[in-house]
């Protein structure tokens, strides 16, 4: 595809209206790293477009703003960005400034006076915020997957080390006798809630539809917000026009939030996993794979991408703050600041995702090392309290118990550890673990996902007239 | 109530065991504020402690870890820690360090070696836990209806001055006609989306219950964790052991980031009345008792109350960051840090809703200078939008109408914003605000917030055998 | 002292021009903790009037705004505040709304016109912002002073056990051979960086006097800036009254991050602490006062304390955080979200000193035990580069060097951790360590904070006409 | 320069030890922007090993590690690296890593042996934290020239416009008579106490070596840790070699808090510039190639650069949270997520060095507007304070003065803020500013600067042999 450029921002006199007038260095500044960030949202403008021009050519003013002839040129032109972005082909330049004059230029370029017509009714404010809601959506949902396939290998390195004993810990001490599966499973049910509340929740945040809300004012014709609302497969048009200018920026806000409390126990996820596999614990070894050497010690095998987790959540959680920072104090409509959202939004789903996605693979290849983890059982005080429990089920109150262990803390010397937690029966207990329950979740969660982007990607496709599918993974690894 | 005093840390040979050996400075260093901060918390301690209680009258061991009659004596106990602490005659000294050990050292007190049971199969971690999920869910449920009345109150304001034009802006720039309407509305239906996703989300993820899972690894006896779940009114128990202790912080944290997205929007609605009472702009004046006096200029009404609100949301953003960091890199298990997110979600609730509520009552006083809000339409350039979208109704492509509007706008003088905003009618613009609409979604949620808590009051009078209500106010304005 | 309470805010005609026309939830709102928080600070407003009311006795106008009696009682009554504050029989009400409109109170009610007379030329900003810089400069002079103390104790537990072997970690994997001395001064010297850079800049900036900038634009009388600075122990006045209004906030944010630097090497030092004193390491044992025990465990003593100061450093931080986030954006001249930052540095400094102080007893009760630090050098890899740098002193390239050791770690098997360290003799290695650099430089920190505070002293004391100390303890531990 | 690619990581198995093992998503994971970000660093590695080379040829082993003539042949050719990459010709691939391995790569390509000698003595940690510290001090030197340049074009603009009234606002409402000059030159003063205090704190505690301290704990040869400092123009080596390492990410977040002060400073202005340049104001108007349009609204200049330094303080905010979130509770020594500070403060440098650039030459090009600065003092209530004064030097306490002015406002319409102001003479105020003393403060600024810098580069040249200049520019704009 070749459109010869011309610029749509001269005026009649030549005059450069939109940025021709504007210092090089102020247009570095303002424009930043946007050409390339939003390579990432053009698909999803170009799917804006094109439910904006299906409502246009149907709006009733007389004459029709779009034909229906110039509509079908008009998507099959958005057919073609599309195609062009997935290819690699697409170009967005300083000049352009994002993706949304790109795109308009290229219609414009292609299609002359019709393409001119596509910013009838809307402005850029609305537009940017329709796309970047639908490259929230489309992320969210592939980071819910990625969240659900992290919490089946966990489940799985759970249920293959069910019955392994483990110290349980509080304060870092040696606490009560526990078992790898309760370990790897509490990550994994921290993931299900997380997914279940947190990102669900903001999927639901996301699903709603700001296009015509134009500059936060709406417009003085028929639109139809319903019509594009249901074209884009959101739940509903957000009512009030202001209300979806003032949203921008704070949806934003509510999603990194949630990827943050992904990103928060993945971090604790690897500190567990640094201190465990530590040669003084070597309850655990990391795949071989996961680990680098040293530029001076040649016996060094570093556990840095655990370590990267901790540090790429203290990221995600800054990202976070940038974005409340951002937001507090600002005077309502439309701020410039608000357009620094996005890149905040863009790392927090690309340093998340593949965080998820290598932390899931990291866990496939865990190995849990038996003799180790039952040699950790030798200090006696680990069994101190199921012993006072036990003299609690004999008669005993309990504070009493408690004192009485507390004096004999050497005759739990010996005790068996699996037999220790066999005793554990209760729902959730190392024997009271239902590993049904967990698979039958990660089940669901994951169909619900898979029916949610098919009914995006069936819509997307009628709209486009072209086969629409999901990318698989944001940019990063 | 009058209670001997004696402690019930002091083992057979009188020695201190759980706080007897520690330095003073070290007990003000751990202790902290908790002995205040308790005093919010001590209820709910008692009505978790009831239903642990009553799970353990019923646990099949021979004998029964409770009697029918020591549970009565329990429960009668119990339900007077409740009254004392609503009267606030219940106290908490340094060297109880909490309202936990306060109110075992009460029971122990009352009725001896029954009193020394009730810590059967569990510890200070699940207890705590609970405790402070029932006084969570209680605080989100009442900042939940104080959310509602915000928008009611919004939404009233709006109504009364739905057709009254208001300069709309971006970048602080006029940008087109829009009206006080949709101005109050935009934040009303905001607030309203918070409710619906975050504070909802929030309260769904609160509405599990952690105990028995004791210090995060379980019991060796038989404990029914869906009973005490279901006597709590909670959804369901947390079923991993461990996930139920990892959850500590990760769910302040969850509940303090929703809080946050409350205080954001307050932040830009009193950014908003700062700019529009100056005057330089005059729309609207604050009610002359939420403004202070300067002790120098003799002319000056300050608008206080809204700065600070910009300076709250700052601090509770921040204690949405402070939980995050603590949490970051935090080792599995219990870990005293987690101790220090309670405090910071204490003050997140008293600083959101005291704002909330006070925000509520300063919008009912608002009033709306009409004079003032027309004559701002004075700059010409503001009607520029809708006369190019004339234009383009008349056939003329959008960028060339643009241009043309850009090179006359002088043209524009004179236009008349009442009419202007007559014209724009689509969903949710100044004359498309379904204001029935915001009625409805107001009540709706109201009607939930009081079912939910209807049923918690009746699950807590049961378990009490007392008539329970839920404070109607958290401990701050 | 004892003195009529009457009210300075109401006019003739009775109307209470400050605060009367205040409804009381707006009060609550708007004066927050001030009447407490305010108590640190009266003792200072109290010097920062005195030194006012001695240059407005001195300025030339006539008749005189103070005579030399009127000065004389101004004086004496302020001292009297002092006084008053020290015993703690100053009190500050609501109604008051802080320390200075009560010593304004106190002085009219004692003095009559003589009192009204004190506020002339100045406001309550520029009061304030004096009477803050005067309280951060002397906490900060006892900030630092702790600081030295602290690593004091840490360059003593270092010299006691400089040649103790301890396992040098990276990656928290063992690494290279290291020396207990080597550990705890490497802590002590970062102290002693933040003490010499981060706090004695932060004194610096704190260090210049704003008074005299009224609302932060000058008054039109002949005020004499300069000497208010001199009486107060200032090294300048701030130049323009409007930056000296700006200030406000910045500095407070200067501030709590000098301290939050000073926290973040604590927390760090704490979890090496926790780390190393688990079973598994056994390097270590806190002084048994300093750790607490179990409801549930009787075998536990868990490090609360160490705990505790990571989350601490966790809250410094985000006082640091709220502080920026109340400034981002904030117009020029004072407002009132300014006033939210007062709180933000009282916490700060009560959370740094007192863990400063507390890390200093716990590391001078610190014990190490040199088998279990001998024990862990089993593992021959942590031998590997030294070996490979024999190699390279015997002419082998060094990656030659790398991958011969590499190949051959077995053979480092036996290797003496003693006399490993026993090699490392350049600069600042396990036996290069200089501790009586350490010790000049911590007694030279020690003497410069001790001359500041005693020409602090001698400047207040000769402006109040009695001896006047700084206090040894901020208000918490 | 072309150089034979071969790895230095392969031992003589061909086992690839250092990378070679690593899993491509994983090496994309730990690698991250190193590649990219390190072209900044690169020059600086190439210096610090100069110094390291230099030292390793004179250190007093036998044979010496390195010949006259291989040093000679090591020097040219990182004085080769320093041409590349200034020449943009210099690479860094995924499977280098860092610049740190391009390096070695290089030097072993082109010197065999020799190059593989390079590392004796020192490991990536403090070759990394070397190099870091010289960028950073680079960095810091030229930021802070900006930021006396920034002072210079506001101590301009308010010198050509010192005699213009201007309402002083606090709470953003009138409060008093002030002036362009004082409101400009406010600014300029924040900006050079920054200058001063903060980041010249900043750069002293970069300003330390902390070379020859390996992986933090040393090495078993004679090296000479005072040589290579002194060679590099550092003020003195780090003492302990644990405290080199441990500096790491501190040394990161400390630069960072300096640089966001200068942000918060900028976002203050950035935020006057947006108010007072709106038309209800109109005091300023922002040069015209600084503002941008709307794509909808043809009437619009829309003031983007200032929005955008609001978010963009945020931002650099958010870099310093992360940092320190990063920091707290991390274990002693070295761990990887230390390298993640690398990418925060090369943003912090990017982002605010660009902001002091742009906000300097849109000073240059502001325009005040007389006529409206002059009608914005009709509210005669902007004069209260100035006729209560009056009343005072007449002799009527103040209190009572300010209650009668408040009861006469309206008499105060009509007074003449030119003679207000001039009234204002005391030091700072209207009239009594110090035009010189600014002019002084700047130039010996950039005087100190200059000097440090001058030494800095002969350094570097005496070293490599070469002429070697600072950078004019960051990346960035």
């Amino acid at each position: 595809m070749k459109a010869k450029k011309e610029s749509i921002f001269e005026s009649s006199k030549g005059e450069k209206t939109l940025i021709g007038a504007i210092d090089a260095d102020v247009l570095k500044y303002t424009v930043g790293d946007d050409p390339v960030l939003d390579l990432r949202i053009a698909e999803y403008d170009a799917v804006g477009s094109a439910a904006h021009a299906t409502m246009l050519a149907r709006m009733r003013v007389n004459p029709a703003i779009l034909t229906k002839d110039e509509l079908k040129g008009v998507i099959a032109a958005l057919a073609d960005v599309v195609r062009d972005v997935r290819a690699g082909t697409f170009t967005i330049t300083a000049e352009d400034q994002d993706c949304h004059l790109a795109i308009e230029r290229f219609l414009t370029s292609r299609l002359g006076d019709t393409g001119k017509r596509i910013h009838t009714c809307r402005s850029r404010n609305d537009q940017s915020a329709t796309a970047l809601r639908l490259y929230m959506r489309s992320e969210l949902l592939a980071a819910a997957d990625e969240i659900a396939g992290l919490a089946k290998a966990l489940v799985a390195f759970g249920k293959r080390n069910r019955a392994l004993p483990m110290v349980g810990r509080t304060h870092l001490q040696p606490a009560m006798p526990s078992s790898v599966g309760v370990w790897a499973t509490a990550y994994a049910e921290e993931y299900l809630d997380t997914l279940a509340d947190i990102v669900r929740g903001a999927i639901d945040y996301v699903n709603r539809c700001p296009l015509g809300s134009a500059a936060s004012y709406g417009v003085p014709l028929p639109i139809d917000r319903e019509l594009v609302s249901r074209l884009l497969g959101f739940a509903s048009p957000i009512h009030n026009v202001l209300a979806a200018g003032n949203s921008r920026g704070k949806t934003e806000s509510v999603v990194i939030a949630a990827l943050a409390q992904a990103m928060i126990t993945s971090s604790r996820l690897a500190q567990d996993l640094i201190l465990f596999s530590m040669p003084e614990f070597g309850y655990f070894s990391l795949p071989r794979e996961f680990c680098t050497g040293s530029s001076i010690m040649p016996q060094k095998y570093n556990p840095d991408v655990c370590e990267l987790i901790r540090s790429k959540a203290a990221r995600v959680a800054a990202l976070s703050s940038a974005a409340t920072t951002i937001m507090v104090g600002m005077p309502g409509g439309y701020n410039r600041d608000l357009q620094d959202t996005k890149s905040l939004v863009v790392e927090a789903f690309d340093t998340t995702r593949s965080t998820l996605r290598i932390l899931a693979r990291l866990i496939g290849g865990l190995e849990a090392h038996p003799d180790r983890l039952r040699a950790a059982f030798a200090d006696p005080g680990v069994f101190a309290t199921d012993r006072a429990l036990e003299l609690v089920a004999g008669g005993m109150p309990f504070r009493d118990a408690y004192h009485s262990v507390r004096e004999n803390l050497e005759s739990l010397r010996g005790m068996d550890p699996d037999e220790a937690i066999s005793r554990k029966t209760h729902l959730g207990a190392p024997f009271g673990l239902d590993f049904d329950l967990y698979g039958q979740m990660i089940a669901n969660a994951r169909r619900d996902i898979a029916a949610r982007t098919r009914r995006i990607n069936a819509a997307f496709s009628r709209l486009l007239g072209m086969p629409f599918g999901a990318r698989t993974q944001s940019g990063a690894v």
